[in-house]
Formats: structure tokens, C-alpha cells, sequence
């Protein structure tokens, strides 16, 4: 038996939630424990009370509410995040948030019941834009970052965390451990291209990659041009080229997942006639194995040491992030796949390039993410787009792999063969 | 025979021209036509019309006097400049005036005759760093600058070159072509670390190199970088890097004299997790030989063309500067290197990588040029140190020179049996 989303509800909330810190040119700028962040925050939690559910807040202003299932018990969790970066979009974060009220609306609207509870909740400061580290009320949730040391967090803004929550009074009283779902959902655009190049509806993620965020600096002798011969230069300039041409062929010889970015290179004194004296890049390498990333890893500082010490150069490196890969629960990515191929909808495995909130809940429950497309792979851009037809596909998935987890019971309208879980 | 030239008395002059425009933490600043270059130039004028020269100045500031010689007719020139950079040292262009005057003081100690003329000049704003292009003075006399053109320059503080000719009352009435020598010889510092390198005292400076300055811009598209997988990346800092690996490449098979630097390298946005949507880099590339400069060009722009191709990238590119090379004359060099080697001194042919005021008399009579070393390689810079005995061995090579070029007579006290040209 199946239970169907009304995309035209989730829209319309999409539409009504873009609307709080809505930008003059499009887009949204909903940073963590502003005011339009307590807007929708209001506006979330006002359609969790028209739901009927039961609503808890943390201490973290996390903020989550339960509809009761047949059994008491831990519930079948789907959330995200409404925070947004300062040119965001109105899709990353607040579309797995209000899919799981659209799930949790077609469920009463159904009459359904489940024997497990299903909530839907959403998260404090997940982008990190306004307050490191991202995914800040998740990882404080599921006890992977300390509570105390998070309150003390200054802002881009100055302000410390404890007092941003403060002043929209976004905290509550449940405690750090509260919130212990039977399993964890997140319905998420896919921020990358993959998706819509394959012309696919549906992304199966199996996990999170690792990430390695190095910044190495080389340091040489500025020296003339022209009256320098080559032979007695110190170009710190030619040995970052080098480490830069390094990290596309690592990527390259490993193949797929592993992606290699040097993202930031400055040289300087950055004159066309002066030899560089020093050279600050960035590599920001990610890969879904973790012995792989630290391959890539070595394969990189060894070059960088060798192309240095060839260059006549000095050369120093600072880890600047370092996250391990997330595994997925394979039964519930099993779950997510099956799901797709039963809506017949074209779907694929791939892993997240970025961080989510699911990636906290991963070591302590069952947890998955289901990805759908983003026009030309943009997010945390007023450009970022996801068409309604594939919302509704990602939406009806999260709706189907949560009636499993949930055990949804036959209901009076919806009589089927399919399952033999009566009560 | 031969005529001593005497180091104490070049230090001299070269420490006190050096006070002219001090900078408070060693080294100086004369800017081009700016007061301290007219105190400089009056300074100059004065051990002129000390040593009993005809002094002339032309319309465009460039000033010589002229040590009459047994027959009229066109001098042996000495000269360089008394312009710096903003921030300079003591011998960078002033070693090349001031040794002129010494071999002229000398050559009077001595009272020495010759049958030609001997002169020592010095050129308006050489360097280029208050009003460009540089070797202004020597270019507009020389015919390979438009005078009229020159005149309506702008300096970089908005002043045009005519006014600040007038403010220092700096041009006289000489027409442009007036300075026509019988042969051009100009002293100056490396600027390059390869005399001191090697332990040599002298350069016989055999030309000029070519200089071929290129601005690259490679055009991709910022994408995430933990999304986006590699095959579907536009990654403009990646195709520069390998422009950038190319370009020395090419200077590794083409082998000395070939240099190439990317001295300018800036990637956009410059974020660590964002794949860089611009490169905007340079690429200076220099060869005594014009076939192998356009052949390096050839290929780097080829090279580039085709990692923006299977970059996914579009790139262009913009010619900044574009100097031919400029080849010394082998009968002068020659007599350069035989002065040095007659007194002992180490020494080795090589080009210059820099410009000088030299290159532009080069066309139109016989010229060459003498290096001393550069400690450290440094110039343009208030470092800036030449040894005095370093100095000595140059100014008496350039004396050797000057003597042998305008066939000094056999003064009463200096018998010789060395050469038979009497009177």
C-alpha cells in the first residue's frame, strides 16, 4: 500500500517559507538565530501545531515534533535544516524539512497510522555560515560536538551563540541525548551536477565523503625576470603550479569518487616581472574511502615536498578541516534504492560531496539521504532550482521509505495486498 | 700605455649622489624629473662643468658633456641614467654616469689627449617608474621614441612629462637627434646573481634579451567543490597551472638564456571549497634570440589553448609589452672582453635580461655594455650592493675601453711601446 504527497502543499510551503528573508534579487538570506531565522523557525513550528504533533525544542534550539505512531518508541526521524547562507537559495535545507510535514500532512490526511512514531525536525545552524562549525545543532544533538564549548561560539557578527539564542529565544528545555530517532531521512538537493547530467531523478546516497582541507605554503626568493637564469631561482609560483597540476592527477589516477580542488593560489609579490617569493594555495581533497583519502593525502604532500625541494624552495602545510567518511546503513540505502525503482524513477547511488545533518545521526542510528537534482548543480546561490516534478519524486521516496521504517498500518481507504503487517 | 682610473674618488661621488633622495632605511628615491632628481642632475652638472666639459641638454632633459678630443667629430659616449625606482639602490644606472666621470677626471689627472671627442651623458627617466615606457630619454634622442608623443605622458601621480620637465627647468635646447656618438659604452650592475655566482668580476654584455610579456585569462565556471565531479568541471585555476608548469618547461628545453616566470597568478573566487571560475595570470618570457622568443611564445600559447580545450575552459590572452632582442656590437664586445682579459679580470659573455639606455644607441652606432656583479642578485631594491673593488675592475675596463675607442695619444709621462698610433 502507498501513501501519496500533494506537491502542490509542499510548494506552497517552500514558497511561504522563501518568502521570510526573501532577497531583492531572489534567494534568501536566513542566517542561523537571526531574526528571519526566528520567522521561520515561528512559521515551522506553527505548521508542526496544525499538524497535531508533539513539539520539542533543545537546548540547542534544535526543534523537532512527533506524530504518535501505535507504539510508543523512538521515531522515524525526517529533517534538515532552514538556516540558509547569506545568498542562499530556497531549496537546500528547507526542502527536507517541509517534505517531512508534507509526509507527516498526507499521513493524517490518510487517516493513517503507523506503528512506529514519525517526526520531523529541524536543526540549529547547520550551514555554519554565521557560527563554525556547520552542522552545529545536529552534531551537538547526536553528542558528536560539545554543548558548552558551541554556546561560546562568536559569530561572524561578534555575537556568541549562547546570546543569538538568546535573543529569538530559540532554545528549550530538552536536554543534549533527547532526540533518539529509530531512524534518520533526509530528503536533500543534490548541490552538484550529477543528477541532472544523467537526466536522473533520484539520488541514493550511500554516505558522506571524507574531507581534507590542506593549505600549504611555499616559500621562495623573489628575483628579477629577466636577469635570473633558471637555473638560480627560487619560484615558489613554479613549485604551487606543480602541487596544483599534482592534485588533478591524483583525482584523475584514482578516478571517481575522488574529487581534488585547489581552490585558492595566491602568489606574490604578484608583479609580471618579479620571480614569485612565496606562493599560499589551498587542496581540498574528498573522497568517500577513507584509506583512499589519506592515499591521496600522502601522494600529495610527498609531490609537494619533492616539486619544493627540485624548486629550491621551503614549504609548509596546516590542516585547515579533516572529516572521516560517513557510511550510510546499507538496509536503509537498500530501502531508498527500491523505493525509486518502484516509482519508476530513474535514480542512481552516489555519495554527498557536502556535509549534512544525516552525517551525525549516521553513528548512532540507521540513517540516508535521498538527493534530488539542482538545475546546472547550483546551490548557495539565489540561482539554486529543483524542479517541482523532482521534488515530488524525492518527496514520494522519503514518503515511502518512511512508511516502511514507520510499519504503516493498513488504514480503512487504503486496502492492499502487498503487506501482511496487521496489527 | 693605460690610465688608472681611481676607485676613491668614483666612491666618493657615487656616496654623495647617493645622499640625493636617501631613503630613511638605506637606498634612495629618484623618481624621474621629481626635485631630487633636479638636485641630482645639478649635482651632476656642477662635476661637469668641474671637469671642463661642454655640457648640452636637450628637449626631452637628456644632458652630456663632451672632453674635446685632438680632431672634432662624434664622441665616445659614456652614460646611463641617474633616475630610480621609488624604492632604489646607489648604483642602478648612476654607476654608469658617475664611472664616465672618473674616466673623464683621469683622463685630465693625466692630461691625457685622444683624437676623438670623449663624452659622459646621462638619459631622462630610464627607469620608467614615474612615466612610461622606460628609457625615455635615451629612446626619444636615439629616434626610436616620438618625442611629441613622450612629452604628453602622464606620470603615475597625474603630472604629463612636458610640465615636469618645466617644473624642474630640466630641458634644454637641443633637438632630438643632436646626440649622435662615434660609439656608445654604458657600465652598470648585473641586476642577477650570475657574476657573483660564478666569481666573476666583469659581464661582456653581448646584447639585449627579447622580452615578450602575455596576459592569460582562462574563463571556467565556479562550481562546489565537493559536488561537482571532475569530468564535469570548468576549473580555470587548474588549466592555468598547467600553463604555468608549461612555461618553464619550455625554458628547461630551450636551455639558457630562455627564462620564463609567471609572475602574476590570481584565481576567482579564491574560495577553498569553490573550483575556480577565473585565472588571470602572466607569463614573461625572454630570449637573446628573436626565432627562439616567437618560437617560445608559439608553443605556450598552443599548450594553453589546448589544456583550456580539454579544461572545458575558454581562454585569451594580451600582449603587455613586446621587445625585440637587441645584439651588441661584436667588434666592441670584443674589445670589452680583451680589456678584461688584459687586467685579469674573471669574466664571461652574457646578455643582459634587463633594459637599458644602451639597447636604443645600439641601432644606430657601435655599443656594448659592461656588468659588474650584484650581490645577493639584487637591484630595485635598497640592498642594492656592488663591492668598491667589483666597481673598480668595471670602471677600468670601461676606461680600457674609452681609451682604445678614441685612440688616446701618448701623453709625455706615460711612454709606451704598446701601440705606435703617434700623431
Amino acid at each position: 500500500m502507498s501513501i501519496a504527497i500533494d506537491i502542490e502543499r509542499l510548494m506552497a510551503r517552500l514558497e511561504r517559507l522563501g518568502q521570510i528573508g526573501a532577497l531583492p534579487g531572489g534567494g534568501v538570506k536566513r542566517l542561523a538565530l537571526s531574526p528571519e531565522d526566528a520567522e521561520g523557525r515561528a512559521l515551522v513550528m506553527r505548521w508542526m501545531c496544525d499538524l497535531g504533533l508533539e513539539i520539542t525544542t533543545d537546548v540547542i534550539g534544535n526543534c523537532w515534533g512527533i506524530r504518535a505512531g501505535e507504539e510508543d518508541g523512538p521515531p522515524v526521524l525526517m529533517g534538515s535544516h532552514i538556516d540558509t547562507v547569506a545568498t542562499g537559495g530556497l531549496y537546500d535545507g528547507s526542502l527536507g524539512v517541509l517534505a517531512g510535514l508534507e509526509v507527516i500532512e498526507a499521513l493524517n490526511a490518510a487517516d493513517a497510522r503507523t506503528r512506529r512514531p514519525v517526526a520531523v525536525a529541524f536543526f540549529t545552524n547547520e550551514e555554519g555560515a554565521r557560527f563554525a562549525p556547520d552542522m552545529m545543532g545536529s552534531g551537538v544533538a547526536q553528542g558528536a560536538l560539545p554543548l558548552e564549548e558551541m554556546l561560546e561560539v562568536e559569530g561572524i557578527d561578534g555575537v556568541r551563540l549562547r546570546d543569538a539564542l538568546a535573543a529569538i529565544d530559540a532554545a528549550g528545555p530538552a536536554p543534549v541525548g533527547a532526540l533518539k530517532p529509530h531512524s534518520y531521512l533526509e530528503l536533500h538537493i543534490e548541490q552538484g551536477p550529477v543528477l541532472e547530467t544523467e537526466e536522473l531523478q533520484i539520488g541514493v546516497v550511500t554516505g558522506v565523503q571524507g574531507i581534507s582541507w590542506t593549505e600549504i605554503t611555499v616559500t621562495g626568493a623573489s628575483a628579477h625576470a629577466g636577469t635570473t637564469p633558471m637555473a638560480l631561482r627560487h619560484d615558489a609560483g613554479a613549485v604551487a603550479a606543480r602541487i596544483a597540476v599534482e592534485a588533478q592527477q591524483i583525482a584523475a589516477d584514482h578516478g571517481p569518487p575522488q574529487v581534488a580542488t585547489v581552490g585558492r593560489l595566491r602568489v606574490s609579490p604578484d608583479l609580471v616581472n618579479v620571480v614569485p617569493q612565496e606562493a599560499v594555495m589551498t587542496v581540498d581533497l574528498r573522497h568517500t574511502d577513507e584509506a583512499t583519502l589519506q592515499k591521496a593525502e600522502t601522494r600529495l604532500w610527498r609531490a609537494a615536498q619533492d616539486f619544493a625541494r627540485t624548486g629550491g624552495c621551503a614549504i609548509t602545510r596546516r590542516t585547515l578541516a579533516r572529516f572521516e567518511p560517513v557510511e550510510f546503513d546499507p538496509a536503509l540505502v537498500d530501502s531508498v534504492e527500491a523505493a525509486a525503482h518502484a516509482r519508476g524513477l530513474g535514480h542512481r547511488r552516489m555519495p554527498s560531496g557536502a556535509g549534512h545533518d544525516a552525517q551525525m545521526f549516521a553513528p548512532n542510528c540507521p540513517s540516508a539521504m535521498i538527493f534530488v537534482p539542482s538545475q546546472d548543480g547550483v546551490s548557495h546561490n539565489i540561482h539554486e532550482y529543483t524542479a517541482p516534478s523532482d521534488i515530488a519524486g524525492g518527496a514520494q521516496v522519503l514518503m515511502d521509505v518512511v512508511c516502511q521504517q514507520a510499519e504503516l498500518q493498513d488504514a480503512p481507504e487504503f486496502q492492499t495486498t502487498e503487506t501482511g503487517q496487521l496489527p
